[in-house]
């Protein structure tokens, strides 16, 4: 994957841009149009430093997406008429499953803070790319921009894995809280239902392994139940 | 949903963060522990300077907190084992699931740029809320965490609702493209395999109305056919 920045102008963005990339994994960086890297990105861009002053510097878009077999353009500015062939656009969910398709090299296109990517460079790209935000103000800074595509690149859509009690630790813990109601004198007419609010409760909350052992030894604990914090 | 940011020290993170929140349609925000805003803040919130002109200045967590219901923290620094309860962490996603049931008014505390929040502060949350990135250097800026969880809260996992072809315009245009082999003098042995290798390409392409249209005047276009772009 290779991050193209076309002239960025506002000291900070670029830097930003780079740190991005070393949070999400990403190395390959070229610009467009700069003549040296301010001091001010430098200092922004943390441990991205590298991946800044290892950047390649290119005169066109055109040779920065040399030797790439798809490109894809960002912009704040899109279309939803169909008849807009230019500016129809992906959400970053559904160019993240596209991709995650193909085998070549994708390249990754981010504009100019004031007037993004022009027509002629977005007709260069095979997707475009538009992240969804508020009609009344969906322009984006570039480096939030980026932050939203990094981070759906890296995976953004998948969920941790949870460790979970199984079925039979969730009713031996709803058991031992309905046993600890009856030996507290609990009234027993409501033991029933106070017992099936709780399951509902804990069921909510899909314990851990570790919550469950807690608890286990919290509720109507008697000394020998309770385990070390 | 209320924004909380705890003593922004960089200039220019409070007034990105701002224009994020006019991106993502957020109002309030308050800000902990400074005497005024910037002037590189407020040139760079861009569209949200009124946002961060009206923001509430409050000299502790504490106060920043009131009247929420329920609190979330974030936090680039996590922790994996089950039993460190206080940086036990969601993710972006699970986080937006979770507090879409929720009825209550919810914040967001994002951290100081070096030191992020402390544990105390941490303590005073209900949810502890951090990004996935990679484990090599996993701090993102505080803009850049706002702008991802400002998406995700905007409801990034949703997909915009794209209008697809019928199944028989599928097939009408797959037809049109068989006999425009046959008209065309294919030869006779491939034109089945070949047909069928478009009706995949197309099938995973899911055609637009308006793209089936074009398309059906472009293939074996006879000039009747040809619609207007």
């Amino acid at each position: 994957m290779r991050i193209i920045i076309v002239e960025p102008k506002n000291p900070g963005n670029l830097g930003a841009i780079a740190r991005l990339m070393k949070n999400f994994g990403l190395k390959d960086l070229t610009v467009v149009n700069i003549n040296r890297i301010p001091s001010e990105d430098l200092f922004r861009s943390m441990k991205g430093s590298e991946i800044l002053s290892k950047c390649r510097m290119v005169s066109s878009l055109q040779d920065a997406i040399k030797g790439l077999d798809y490109v894809a353009g960002t912009s704040g500015v899109k279309s939803d008429s169909p008849k807009e062939v230019l500016r129809n656009y992906l959400e970053p969910k559904e160019f993240v499953r596209l991709t995650s398709e193909i085998k070549g090299k994708i390249g990754i296109v981010l504009g100019r803070e004031d007037i993004g990517l022009v027509n002629e460079e977005l007709g260069m790209c095979d997707f475009f790319v538009h992240i969804p935000a508020d009609d009344e103000y969906p322009i984006l800074n570039v480096s939030s921009a980026a932050a939203i595509l990094f981070y759906e690149m890296f995976g953004g859509g998948k969920k941790k894995k949870i460790e979970t009690i199984s079925r039979r630790e969730n009713d031996r813990l709803i058991e031992k809280f309905r046993q600890s109601l009856i030996e507290n004198n609990y009234p027993k007419h409501r033991v029933q239902k106070t017992t099936l609010l709780f399951r509902r409760v804990i069921s909510r909350a899909i314990l851990s392994p570790y919550e469950y052992r807690i608890l286990m030894g919290a509720i109507g604990c008697s000394h020998k139940d309770i385990i070390d914090i």
